[in-house]
């Protein structure tokens, strides 16, 4: 409680808007806690954490199925983040981290559910292939995230997407920092943009009308179409280097802050 | 719609309680329905159910990650069934089925959590290694059973525990149906009876204490205790047979209704 | 065993190569069966199936980790259908359904093993989102069908692909069969040919040389690519439909025989 | 390689027999290596690291299909690692973790196989609910590893079971080490007499008639037998404490070579 209210009290200082909270918190053997008392708890504490919100702030929960909490994380998925979220105060909502959720959970779903109840206050955005690998975004399953953004883009059609706030959630260890940063916006940008081109009131007819194979093939041709040139363009108008990558390698920047910054602190952990 | 409104007048006539609902239907690929759109409706159209039930009936929705519906399931987890029992109306409930969960999903927290926000409507019981198996209760994972039953059971003690459908939905194809449901109903009762016998006053002293490993080995004590000598000698004190498979068995009451009701009806399923 | 003697004994009249064998046995539940005797017995018959072959005939054996057998599958994944095939003899091979395989598996690294054992014999093509959902091809992950297609096309460069069957085995309750046995094709060819005009010389350099972010974006660059106008290019040089979607629809050829060969049966089929 | 080599020159001097080998390497992006000619590679280094053991060692080869390596583990099943044994060397075998399997993976029917080929080398215990937890044997699904055990022990008494390495690999941050280390060979003793008290000989009769309940319940029988009152008067007779997790905390000795040895190093890792 002490951490999070003072992360507030700093963050009205900093004029920062987002109050974000993931709780490793749960036990790791069952019978070990009380799964009902500690949801109480944590409802009370996170009613006292809104209360000390100023009014232009959120109070941003994130959920997470498992690790480092092996056998119950107190905050394990949409339902929970949403039932805290209600329960703390108008000005919580849930946080969603695309690496955490169960294999083969379908995220635009949940997606598509917290902008039917409103409560949808942000991402973090990284990718995965098996547990929370925080890996570059796109770099495993880039049609999810393609459907991801165009629930995002169906509801702002709608005005139904007030304030959602975009997060890179990653850690690297092989890739450069930098490196991966740079991939990652470009790679949003390009998936964006391929799902900003669908044409959606072809497909709301085609979806109302069930042909299905025509909807599908209108769907996944906007993913399929090659975006790179129009966004290449987009930077030459913008005198933005067209290949972000490339400007980041010649520029020796990387080069540079790691000499300056001297070497890095080196990372070291146990998964055998 | 009609298909519902017509059970719930059958219900009605047959003085039945509870409307069971699980609803197949979503989508087999990304693209071909609206995620959001398909919300709205059925927000809408149990509304109208819930509208049309005896005010001592109950809605019972029922979730399930995947098929028959492939991408997308409409009610896909208890989140979802819990937004739609709100939306509903107050004489509606979620249901659980065991079977219905992602792989390693955690179910007696969900369950802790219908019980906090008292939206618990009962239970379909199965077990299963993979998919929605449908195999008889506690014969793949029986510790995780006892979970769920200890979870009930310290909500029964808070009296927390008003109404709860306790179901069995399972599907055999290699086991006789009437002997699973006897294995299924005697696998309950023990696994019932451990969880009843665990001292829940220690328990949540320990737990209050963080002594974890006492908490751990007072809560796997009682799973570890043999009870069936306990549930035999309640049956001899109620003049029941001691051992109801043997006696289904000696009964030739299987046999005999096969006989009566000529050859069963064969099943051809296709999974390659 | 008869059954399959007897569909050797066909596929020899009908100058048919491929003996194509998958084995939904098993046992449903813990202790019902000797998991290891039935290996034995699976490699005696297996070794007798083997012998009935002609010189040319190969016998191709499939794994699945789960259903319809629900607590242990015969033939679970790669490892045994590899050790079974070694035990039968030289004419026996792999055969891999890419959706018969855990969560989260990566199918191309199995891939490559085959590749690498020599074992590799086909492929039954499909997609799924959780379980064995005999999707159309790249309808819910088309990055994992471009890296199989990578490794395949990897491998012909090397001259390590001898003979590799390509099969399509799906089943589909909502999309008509013809349709989307040619949204299939379609999606193959695509795929196939963006892994094709993939620069393997290159990315064995930068692979080399553990450029990895060089590396991934050339592979993905690939990926990217569309490849649609030059496959229209393709059917138009060979006077095909350049959109065989559109074609089939246009021609009535669904309409006609659905007329002629009377109303299609319907399955029915439970899930609850 | 330089690694390995000494670890097997300072194994010859501790006369230690095996040499277990876990590799996180793999790729943690598409494209950023060849899979197949680190398969290769791998084969040849284990052929040279094969060539430098004593007659007398073995050297087991653990596979693992997630983590540290995202994309692709090198030895990520048991067919990998059966693979690579087999190419190594007549001393190389496979060693299970119990944790590096994917969810829902049936490892006692791997364990069947790895009997059945002769190359069970050995075994690090532990459970886990999602990924490789390492947590304490038994405390998720204690029915897996009673399983596990039972095809131990039927190997056994077929004089199958030559040499098998029993080990404990478990990593734990909220339970203290030798106490949780207490608590799993407890529960190893248990779940293993539980084992052996099963009557395989009727079992192996009514698996062959295919009496599928009674098979059933005969094996689940012995898992739910409390044995602790044995294991008490095994105890007992050997002059043994009778509750090992009591005599240890009433010992003191935790926390006297804590404080002899200092405060424990801490150990921080990031999970966001």
């Amino acid at each position: 409680m002490a951490h999070v209210l003072d992360s507030i009290e700093i963050a009205k200082r900093l004029d920062s808007h987002d109050i974000s909270l993931w709780l490793p918190d749960g036990s790791n053997y069952p019978g070990t806690q009380s799964i009902r008392k500690r949801i109480d708890w944590l409802t009370e504490a996170l009613r006292t954490i809104h209360s000390r919100l100023r009014p232009d702030q959120r109070l941003l929960i994130e959920y997470k199925p498992f690790e480092p909490a092996f056998y119950h994380t107190d905050i394990a998925d949409w339902g929970m983040s949403s039932q805290l979220a209600r329960d703390a105060g108008p000005q919580a909502r849930v946080l969603v981290d695309t690496g955490h959720h169960y294999a083969s959970q379908n995220i635009e779903q949940i997606v598509a559910w917290l902008l039917h109840t409103g409560l949808i206050g942000g991402f973090h955005f990284n990718d995965r292939r098996y547990a929370d690998d925080d890996l570059t975004l796109g770099s495993i399953d880039p049609y999810q995230i393609f459907r991801i953004f165009h629930e995002l883009l169906a509801a702002t059609s709608e005005n139904l997407l007030n304030e959602v706030a975009f997060m890179i959630d990653q850690s690297h260890n092989l890739k450069g920092k930098i490196e991966a940063s740079v991939q990652t916006i470009m790679t949003a940008q390009e998936l964006w943009l391929k799902a900003a081109l669908l044409d959606r009131d072809q497909l709301a007819d085609l979806q109302q009308s069930c042909d299905l194979v025509a909807a599908e093939e209108l769907f996944r041709g906007a993913f399929w179409r090659d975006v790179r040139p129009l966004l290449q363009a987009w930077r030459e108008a913008r005198s933005l280097p067209t290949d972000p990558l490339a400007a980041l390698r010649e520029s020796g920047y990387v080069e540079r802050i790691s000499r300056e910054r001297g070497s890095r602190s080196s990372a070291v952990s146990s998964y055998a």
